[in-house]
């Protein structure tokens, strides 16, 4: 099994024994309610599982003796951990449910097959019985992408895919890997390193997500610049459907009509589930070069990047921060600690480079052989040399990485104090990044402001570019506010509500690199258009005709 | 309009006027004659329209007044040449049709709409009157894509969208262009090199065939290690349909579920007609540095492309011939020309550089800015000396160049004197591409053998890696025999499916570059699998219930 659940937090991010320093520091919640307009940050306990009834399990007699004939009984969970972790992924919108204690969508039983066929023979009875099945790899969904929810069936299973976790082939020759999908993020490239390869596909859930997961949901690394998005790195995929088997193309490429590996790519289990997948992976690199750069402001910072991609420079990352969030983390990070003679210089030294609060910190990512990375190295920095920028060195770029996956869980310790924290990301054409950044950040902090808890009370709005690419490049905002504790489900609708509508109105989709699930269910109409979606229906039609997989995702009904 | 027919052939290759000095060229065609193991070659002219009796058109007069009211009279065409020039495409098996004057299938009109509206009124009448309609850009198909079969409707139109034809816009900042699709590469090219851009998309069709026609057949341009695939450079689509205008996802990226612009690449009009597209652009090339280089053989220059394109060097194209086909253009460009000095000194070099029968020519072709080509080439030149390559310098690019949209001019003349010359195109991962090569160049072999008109009789097969990835390459395989004039079409059908089987049967694709068309279709249900094609079915039945689009291509019925 790619995970232990038992370690993990089932109604939090990542492993349970995890403390985050800023939990028990008075002088961050001072700080965060004066930001936050707040007179202070009261605490805000979970729920425990314990005091917490969940639904009486709709699984018959005969669905466990037919589910146990597959998988056998030790690998069907019907006890309360498990239901409660299956229940619902990640998101704050999840968050929210699990916190206080809503479990009313636990799925009746969680069933853990160990391969392909399992997940087959699961599907035909599941289909034949009308049961939903939700496919669950690591459950990170921000996005509600697994919440267990039975639809018009009635019950509902959530199919843990962690079993799934061999690597099954590498083909060194065309560098090539087929692995099964429900293998996690470290044990991928554990099993690859092992054979001198990585798929390089890092995003921030890196360490509880799946490779299944990262192809459903279409995401993107954080290194994507280099190693490519699902789409681009999957070359096909078995997929197990209600209706058998589909085995996509083969090919490095193939003018033999529509690729059906593309459909799978986003579907988020909608068609079949992924059970096994061939990627392209790359040697492991020799060099790996990330360092800081500081740009006098976010137009520059940006600038620096487009003619970095359009040039097409070997890159692997490039991740600017805006004003907003280059004061945030830099503030942040010395919140408790004593200002000495080095932090005076530093300011100092800004000032006189005629850096002030509109400065915005770029961190390079560089990936390959030593030549390919002094390579794409010089021109970046020549680049961000014209444009003004100060070169950070290397160890700002190793904080980076030190901390890549580490985002998530900060979100705990501030829900545990009143205080909420979302984000979302978006990508448009590089003619209308601007539009829909200030679109998206005004429809922040006004619907933040609107929904507050407090006349006065605020939020705290950041953003920065992600990935980019030749005609385009992605935002990731982050928003902190203070929950309206009374409501924090209709504040967190009316506040996604105002975002989505901007990033709609604005030439972005409404995700980049996170999916659909139930929460971006809203938008995709007007992205897809009517006969977009009626397509979408059609395929789904075809290869689920009951709609036993994954209900109430991705496709408007 | 992108072109104008009355100057190019209604049954051969591109423009009448154009002469090859090769027809005339006895030494030529006795050369010939022994290699195919052939007494002598004789004329065998085609049949000339004059004395071709057309189909009687199936149109009514309420037809004819509804299309009138969409595009005026002057536009619909009913004259024999329009009509014969629109009956196929220019596939080997096309030109035997046309030749022997067989145009049962010359559609009942040629309309030409103006622009996208136009499209979809015509689309509107015809689904309303259940009549085909085929789209047509340029007409280059060489797989029977463009074939005005009316299927089991009362008559078939030929859509020539050669009228949509107008760059709409330009955005330099994104550096994408949005097109209409009717456009011929000729003017899409001169139109983006005003404002300094280029798409870089140059198949060997390039003067003739069209934006939508490459998106719609999923072709590669010889240059797509550095512009892309049409599914690379494609950004959105507008897509006229018999159920109304789908306009597909405008995004550099996105994760709001698969995308639909993925399922109209490829898809060879059977979802829709494409009349606009976004698309990537490139700034015009400050250098295109094209050189040559020699191997000792095949497997030496497949393993130089291999490591250059698995370090991902910057290149635009790596194209390497077999031996035969390195022997066969040496042999044939000296064809007529007395040997000299010059000929006598290459030789003894090659000889004591150790090259011999088996040595296989590269072009590597460079393109971008002086820095990014020379960091290319040095690479390159590298690893080609490592692999003991001989540097044959640029005035081998520039032959090539020169010549790279000249090839299929080459078949006519052949056609002229009873010999037959076809293509085909397949793609595998590495380690499989040395099976495939042999097993699809003796199924050649064999086949022409087996049903050629004299025993002994026997083809040229030839071969060169066309597309490079990381995964995989491309094999491009040209084949001339001596035709067996009373079973032409039963000659080329066996050939035909003894070397479709040999791909199917060795892990290649069916196609490459080319498309599926009606001369693919036998193989899709096996390379898409069974699910996979009730996929596509569900797709069409959805944008085109009464399935009036081009019948019978692409999805087996």
């Amino acid at each position: 099994m790619s995970f232990d659940h038992s370690k993990l937090r089932w109604n939090g991010w990542g492993l349970a024994a995890h403390k985050d320093a800023v939990a028990a520091d008075e002088a961050v919640w001072n700080w965060l309610a004066e930001r936050l307009g707040m007179p202070s940050l009261l605490a805000t306990p979970a729920r425990p599982l314990e005091e917490i009834a969940l639904p009486v399990p709709r699984l018959s007699e005969q669905d466990r003796a037919a589910l146990t004939a597959i998988v056998g009984a030790e690998r069907i969970l019907e006890d309360d951990y498990a239901r409660a972790y299956h229940a619902r992924g990640k998101s704050y919108h999840d968050l929210l449910h699990l916190r206080a204690g809503d479990l009313s969508c636990a799925p009746d039983a969680v069933v853990c097959p160990r391969g392909g066929e399992e997940v087959g023979a699961i599907l035909r009875f599941a289909d034949a019985q009308g049961i939903a099945v939700v496919p669950y790899g690591g459950g990170s969904s921000v996005v509600g992408g697994v919440t267990a929810e039975k639809g018009p069936l009635r019950a509902v299973i959530s199919l843990d895919l962690s079993g799934l976790d061999r690597l099954i082939d590498i083909d060194p020759v065309s560098q090539t890997a087929t692995l099964e999908a429900g293998i996690s993020g470290p044990a991928l490239e554990k099993a690859l390193a092992a054979k001198g390869m990585t798929l390089g596909h890092y995003p921030q859930s890196f360490e509880f997500s799946t490779l299944g997961g990262w192809i459903s949901h279409r995401g993107a690394g954080q290194a994507s610049s280099r190693y490519g998005r699902a789409e681009d790195w999957l070359v096909s995929v078995k997929l197990a459907t209600p209706r058998g088997l589909l085995a996509t193309e083969d090919f490095p490429a193939s003018a033999a009509g529509p690729r059906l590996t593309d459909l799978v790519v986003g579907a988020e289990g909608q068609f079949g589930i992924v059970t096994e997948a061939t990627v392209r992976v790359h040697p492991v690199p020799a060099v790996r070069d990330y360092r800081g750069f500081l740009f006098h402001d976010f137009a520059g910072g940006a600038a620096a990047i487009r003619e970095a991609v359009q040039a097409e420079l070997p890159v692997a990352m490039l991740r600017l921060s805006d004003a907003g969030e280059t004061g945030f983390y830099r503030t942040f990070s010395g919140l408790g600690k004593r200002k000495g003679l080095k932090d005076w210089i530093e300011g100092r030294v800004l000032s006189m480079r005629g850096f002030d609060a509109n400065m915005a910190a770029m961190i390079v990512g560089l990936e390959g052989d030593a030549g390919t990375v002094a390579y794409a190295r010089q021109h970046v920095e020549a680049i961000a040399k014209r444009l003004g920028a100060m070169p950070l060195g290397t160890g700002a770029g190793k904080r980076w990485l030190a901390g890549r996956f580490h985002g998530p869980y900060l979100r705990d310790p501030l829900l545990e104090r009143g205080v909420g924290v979302d984000t979302l990301e978006t990508a448009t054409s590089w003619s209308k990044l601007d539009g829909l950044y200030a679109a998206v950040k005004t429809a922040l902090e006004t619907s933040i402001a609107d929904t507050a808890p407090r006349p006065g009370a605020r939020g705290i709005v950041m953003c920065h570019i992600s990935h980019s690419y030749r005609d385009g490049a992605s935002l990731y905002f982050t928003h902190i506010f203070p929950r309206t504790l009374d409501g924090e489900i209709t504040q967190w609708q009316a506040i996604k509500k105002a975002a989505g509508d901007a990033v709609a109105a604005n030439g972005g989709t409404i995700s980049h690199h996170h999916g659909v699930g139930e929460d971006h269910l809203p938008w995709i109409a007007a992205e897809k258009g009517a006969l977009g979606v009626e397509v979408l229906r059609a395929i789904k039609d075809t290869l689920d005709p009951k709609g036993i997989l994954n209900p109430g995702k991705l496709i408007p009904r």
